[in-house]
């Protein structure tokens, strides 16, 4: 069965605009990574600041693959000094 | 553009299975519901109080009366007791 994660990233208030165009820099390299089904970036209708990736991986094998990919080994650093804490990258099986 | 939610529902540890099957009791009633495009169920696959549902509707108008149905009115009741805090519903656009 596929994986599916759903990944929150919380901008700062004068920052919202500077990690929509980091998060973004990441949905065309990710869609071509093996084992990528989904990879949508999201954000919240009411609250600018609130990102949200869904995504669905083929395996388990193809998700770990991505999270050591060079796109995202490298946003790392780009990302932490714009965000407020750390991501919220949880993972997800489909009941129904 | 079609809105898309992210809703996440907390089980007591002792309740997991109740609100796995009253969650899932929605599912196909709202697949039915004019304006509904996705609507999925996951679990966690670390922590399986963690219920989440990714639903991409056509309109604010069919969300709001996916909002306003029989099947989620008359599911309140039924999950308040089974439930952690108030369900964390979140509404989106898609940027990318």
């Amino acid at each position: 069965m596929s994986l599916r994660v759903v990944a929150r990233i919380k901008a700062r208030a004068e920052t919202v605009s500077e990690v929509r165009e980091l998060l973004s820099s990441l949905v065309e390299p990710t869609r071509k990574e093996f084992g990528c089904i989904t990879y949508e970036l999201l954000q919240n209708t009411e609250d600018p600041t609130d990102f949200t990736f869904v995504e669905e991986w083929e395996t388990d094998e193809a998700l770990a693959s991505h999270a050591a990919s060079d796109h995202i080994e490298a946003i790392g650093p780009r990302l932490r000094p714009v965000v407020v804490d750390a991501p919220d990258i949880r993972t997800y099986l489909l009941v129904k």
